[in-house]
């Protein structure tokens, strides 16, 4: 049967492997021998056990996560993290460090001013729009922990490597770049990423927690709320979001056996990036915006002469199926989102068109 | 292509409709033509935005819900729901007026609690191990609300009608048993229901709520706990569980065109429960727990003499593809969930194992 499939560019939900799509649809009215969908086996049946516990493990040999950190699933996105992370983590006269790289940072920030937190913005790259990530930081001695978003889908910039913090717990909103490289997660207290970029569906979202921040925990938050609750329950305290963990341990078999680890996925990334910018940088008729020490090897964001000329780019690319390159409506422009599922040829057509739009129109 | 089926009595997730499980499978690689998955389009896309206001326009159509109402989509299940109430909708120095039929009631009673609110138990089925639902309720005057469970899933209790509540805000969790009958939504001021029993899989809380609720929502809770947040973005302040969202949105067609609408759903519901009840009646084998006038017809909940007969009875159920026949944990024994989507066939099917099993142990 033929499929139509388009160069899938969206920043999230954004594209998944071919081949995990496949196995989802081919098992979709029988899951492994149940006789039931995978929408409809219980989450206390053997079989999710098998998908979560199997998500779990690939996660901890992925990313080399020692037995001091607990692997959750949770709902409500990075959004809920924004409002939890300081709910769970710092009392409430202890402050805590931010690091300000734009929308998601500072909806960050503005949660835990919220819950009446204090926050200290240690840096901050409001100065020039957003374009770079911060390397002077003043970390607070006392900062319950310093908080990061490692790469900024809007303003098209990544932390190529992460802070010393001094012996502060770091923790991260990876939301767009989680499982996109390998890092070192002892060097974290806490991580959380929303999976509709490089892990899944919209609808979940993975916490990596250290155990010395599960004791930080007051027991006088909403059970839901509790990082606990999920951690002493296998994040099952209630039901969990079934349908999302099982594409999540999808897409992480896939990372696993088809990519063969976080080095190979890196170098693949790397590889698409880096071919987009050198075209990018050797044009005139489009501009990379962001700082090139700070740019980002998933999002990437780039100007054209005007909005009107960006404007019918993002129209003629979707005309030839080249789909999701118009810039967040917060900023403007374009942008490439390139996460782990786009093959490097989607890159190639991309360029390809943007050679052949700017004959036209430069 | 054969595909083998069970017959489905997991309490949630539980069985979809096959017609439904149908579509999401042949659609799943290329959506409306989209040349993505379902789980690929952007949310902020016209492909999404025609589900997720289908979902509402059918929603409001099969309960017929006036335009003072907004239909929201959250994540977290009905738990979060638990704290999300109280959170909203009554101030520190306000009281809360709940009805306790049982572990879920009972749960969101000690939310209520946690967050330092004041909660009058208006009635309580504690005394017959919630075997009923009380009739007496001692409403305070001043309540910020009622707080029901219209469906219990562990005790097979359910309201047969829903209480006059002398002007004090009706609010429910009907996460069992929404949509399986109509009611009349301007007795409530907020309805909640995980969707992972009557309308879709796990992983997506429809919640109806009156504008005049909207009104007492605090700013001083963060952002993701607030409903204004969800009412004031058509549920899309941050990316939504776009494909629980999608599967509601068909499981709502299926009510619509299939079945008719509630009226009938209520009825195949009330054939397929009376027909088990009944049986249930006539044997002196099998013991139903719930109390006449109080009986559920999604969970019909039941005894056999000892628990090593019905550990037998769930294991040879199960042998010839009856599955998810065990009581919950809490409370042992047997429930056969006989949600929407089981079909009349499965409960015949079911009562024939029954009598087989009675003949062969009575």
């Amino acid at each position: 049967m033929h499929v139509n499939r388009i160069h899938n560019f969206n920043p999230g939900p954004a594209a998944l492997p071919a081949s995990v799509l496949e196995e989802i649809q081919s098992n979709f009215l029988d899951f492994n021998g149940s006789g039931m969908s995978v929408t409809e086996i219980s989450h206390r049946s053997p079989w999710f056990d098998d998908i979560i516990n199997d998500a779990i493990a690939r996660t901890r040999r992925l990313l080399n996560i020692s037995d001091e950190y607990k692997v959750l699933f949770l709902q409500g996105g990075a959004s809920l993290q924004f409002c939890m992370v300081p709910m769970n983590l710092i009392a409430d006269n202890q402050s805590a460090d931010y690091v300000d790289t734009g929308t998601w940072s500072t909806k960050a920030i503005k949660e835990a001013q919220i819950l009446g937190k204090t926050v200290n913005i240690a840096a901050s790259s409001a100065d020039k729009n957003y374009t770079y990530i911060p390397r002077d930081i003043s970390f607070t001695r006392d900062a319950g922990y310093v908080h990061i978003t490692s790469n900024n889908t809007i303003k098209g910039t990544q932390w190529p490597e992460f802070p010393n913090t001094q012996g502060i717990p770091l923790i991260a909103d990876m939301s767009s770049d989680f499982m996109s490289r390998p890092f070192d997660v002892s060097a974290f207290g806490l991580i959380y990423a929303g999976a509709q970029k490089n892990i899944g569906p919209a609808g979940v979202c993975m916490v990596i927690i250290r155990e010395d921040m599960l004791g930080r925990v007051p027991d006088t938050i909403p059970t839901m709320l509790k990082y606990t609750t999920f951690a002493s329950k296998n994040s099952m305290y209630n039901t969990p979001p079934c349908f999302a963990v099982y594409t999540v341990q999808l897409v992480l078999k896939w990372l696993e056996g088809a990519i063969g680890g976080l080095e190979k996925m890196d170098e693949l990334n790397r590889q698409k990036a880096d071919r987009l910018y050198r075209f990018l940088d050797s044009s005139d008729f489009y501009r990379p915006t962001a700082q090139p020490n700070s740019r980002s090897m998933m999002n990437v964001t780039f100007r054209l002469a005007d909005e009107q000329l960006e404007q019918r780019f993002v129209q003629a690319a979707q005309a030839i199926d080249l789909a999701g390159l118009k810039g967040h409506r917060s900023v403007g422009g374009c942008r490439a989102s390139i996460y782990n599922a786009t093959p490097l040829e989607t890159v190639d057509a991309l360029i390809a068109f943007m050679k052949h739009f700017e004959s036209h129109n430069g």
